[in-house]
């Protein structure tokens, strides 16, 4: 069998559900999974569908074609077509801090993850022994002030020849820039060690101690031009009290980081988030 | 406009979905609301919808009918219309604790809940006052031993004079005989103060205490002729440590109860709520 | 037996814990309580005891002359003396929203509170047969811009009538004055419905909603002359999604609100919050 | 500076809080730390304190001969002394699931614990590798009914040899013999996949599947002679619904699993755990 899934964004107008429904049974396909959403705000429709073809039975352009002059155009929809089948893949940038790139990996290794990972790009060597022990290749790549438009012409290139789909950025401690930012439109995932959009920036923690909060978080959100301003699509949070130092509050972050950051890696490995207006819909998981 | 609520279940085929949203289309509804789920192991399927039709273009017999000799009969399916304008009746059973009964009752009067409460049943006549307060009737009917099956009586008779369509059992303290639990199937709301099936029966709080347990619970849950044991709707929990004791599990807990409890009323009241093999499937909300 | 409780604020020094301890030993008390903490970036020190003492062997007054003439001046100790067994006297501030009000009386009324309510302040008259079920007096000042300060006057002297301790606002929509606020030094109480320092101000649920957030929540706080950035006593959060309209977020909202307004009240009570630096310390509870 | 760690556990009885602070004032020692619990239904003490002597000052040996002969005796206390500098020496215990064993090592060397693991055992050879990695002395020992009395002796072999003072089950899937259970009493620290006492035993996931919970959990216990019955040292949980198999249910369960069992050995390492009626005292953290 093979599966698909795909996302399909429009105006919201009477009979969408029915004519996909029925477009998709006219192809021979079974639907397995299908969620959507309606903005009544804005009045748009989103669905997302899992099918599931005979393997001789499909063909992935005549699908598109059929789609495109039927229903496609009918609805002006936009819409994708994803193969389950195949694992994206993800480049994991990283700085100093270990605890996010040991959680994807070990869970990369037990084969939880639905993903390839041809490389790691960092700006230090520290990571080195653990992508090493990993089996993937870590690009060292510093950067500067002065450096940092070469380096990350340097970083681009690489991800062109390793094929990459989109970026994790592990505790990445660099600003991406706009012109990355556009290449890797809502494609480059990052965490931020705060629940947004408190304490954007630089030493969430350190505002969260000084202004006395009982609660700390994470956010996991697709990097935008706008730092820490991008669609959310994960965020969790723990307690906290007057006992806990800045030490403290960096140490039980980093719990969340970790599994906040997977959370929103798995969700956007399967085709669960659609964007919208800076916001995302995550379909149910 | 008329909305009404549709929610199938069927063993699953390909094309139930297609069907269902034909179906609709040719019916000149629209579908503002289409939730599935697909018990892959045990091969079943199962559907909540919410239509909207012009008023004056919808007949619920015609619809009925047409529903059944079309695709109910054609896919098997087990299914049920509400009507999304009508309010169901509900009565609520309490002993002497009140929380639970103010939590209800102070949404009620905020018009919170799409629900009318009829009346009040209690073994107790101690919070006929808060009753009083909120104009609804309250009916103290005494259960002991000798008396139950006598007490039980005057309770369905009152039910079905009020023409109730489902009960809450609001921390009441009787258990419900087999007979009133076959007259209202999956139709009797029970809070019971535990994340069960931890700490089943009574005086959970004692349980929990004496095992040193780090977290509380409370679960809301159909009731079934097996006690504690029904599907169950919702559950959540809240910490506790060493250094609290017996009476500080049962405040904390009431917290915990009021807010199950009222959740699972919601649950219920929006027809979001489908009842499998002792399980629940709870459409999004 | 008398009880009482102490909190004391000093610079840390070594041997303060066995001065104190020492202390009430000599005085005859029995410590059935002791938690401290230790502010080791600014080097304070805090404390809270509660202590007991046979009813005829105990003089508040001698127990003070003592305390600050020995340990009280040696450390130069700011602190508070609390008769455990004393109601504080609180007021309640509303507006139009009754989901606070509800959970405040119905834990009164259930003697969940240790607390005396003399009266309920209100900007409308909406609410005044909610205090009436509960036979508290309602007083109905209404607020314009033109009248705020009238108002306000009339508000103080009903306080001082009434030797209120400390004020709620349990969803109450006005600004508090700077006046207030310094009669009142750290005894309103406020509940804001977003978690802070995120969303401050106006509509916050409208804000989170634009923001696309993935949590919501609520934050109970000490009011000061900055809006909504006074020491935070307690906050909480619940989960969000797509799905959800600012309606929703609004009702869910509500029960954060009402169960951290309660938590907050009780701790306040229960003397356990000490205010230092703009944030709270909070006593194990 | 020395700081040492002291756990204090006796009869509850007036003046024990002045005695202690008094005797380490006496010792020229500073308190740090203080927390302390009362059982009021059995009447029991118990304390935590932390502090520190100059170094030269201290002799440890002196310090227990004269905290025995005085306040020791005076209240027949039952108490540990603990070197707060030296780290306690853990030996981890797996199968074939990786998740607790990656999470715990890539903690031990970001070090955040303050431990040292001396040696991994396990009963498969599958996760020698990742002891490699880390440079973790990796022992396999084939456990079957007829070798398992010889394979515990081998064990404890390795354990003396190496020094063990606690052993933690990260996932190891063999039930502990009441020997290995009598000679590390309170030092076998396990990580149950279920919220105890709900689902004990084997294949609790498949339990809480079928039973339709809507939460599912994790709680670390200290290993006793009756089956998942232990002093509970941590729980925590996550949300599950119906659209949730088995295998999801594992999943998150990791997430729950390898978060809670490092937050117990945390605690333990730390001296936070006090055990008593098979319940634990967590001191503040």
């Amino acid at each position: 069998m093979k599966r698909i899934i795909i996302l399909i964004n429009c105006n919201d107008r009477k009979g969408i559900i029915a004519s996909v429904t029925n477009f998709i049974h006219q192809e021979n396909g079974n639907i397995v999974y299908i969620d959507q959403h309606v903005d009544g705000v804005d009045n748009l429709f989103f669905m997302r569908l899992e099918c599931e073809f005979l393997e001789n039975d499909f063909s992935s352009s005549l699908f598109r074609t059929h789609f495109n002059t039927t229903i496609g155009s009918q609805f002006e929809m936009n819409w994708q077509l994803h193969d389950a089948d195949i694992k994206p893949r993800m480049a994991i940038f990283v700085s100093k801090y270990s605890h996010c790139l040991y959680d994807i990996l070990s869970r990369y290794s037990a084969k939880e993850l639905h993903v390839e990972i041809p490389l790691i790009i960092s700006n230090h060597p520290n990571l080195e022994p653990i992508a090493k022990s990993f089996n993937i290749p870590y690009y060292y790549i510093k950067v500067t002030k002065e450096t940092k438009q070469e380096a990350e012409e340097a970083q681009l290139k690489l991800l062109q020849e390793y094929q990459v789909d989109f970026i994790v950025l592990a505790r990445y401690m660099q600003i991406i820039s706009p012109k990355m930012v556009s290449v890797y439109q809502h494609k480059i995932i990052n965490i931020h060690h705060s629940f947004l959009p408190a304490f954007p920036g630089a030493k969430p923690y350190h505002s969260a101690y000084q202004r006395g909060v009982k609660i700390i978080g994470a956010t996991s959100h697709y990097v935008t031009e706008d730092l820490d301003e991008g669609p959310i699509i994960e965020q969790d949070i723990t307690r906290v009290s007057h006992i806990h130092t800045i030490k403290d509050f960096i140490l039980k972050g980093r719990d969340l980081e970790k599994i906040v950051l997977s959370r929103a890696i798995n969700l956007h490995l399967n085709r669960k988030v659609m964007v919208y207006d800076n916001k995302t819909i995550i379909f149910i998981s």
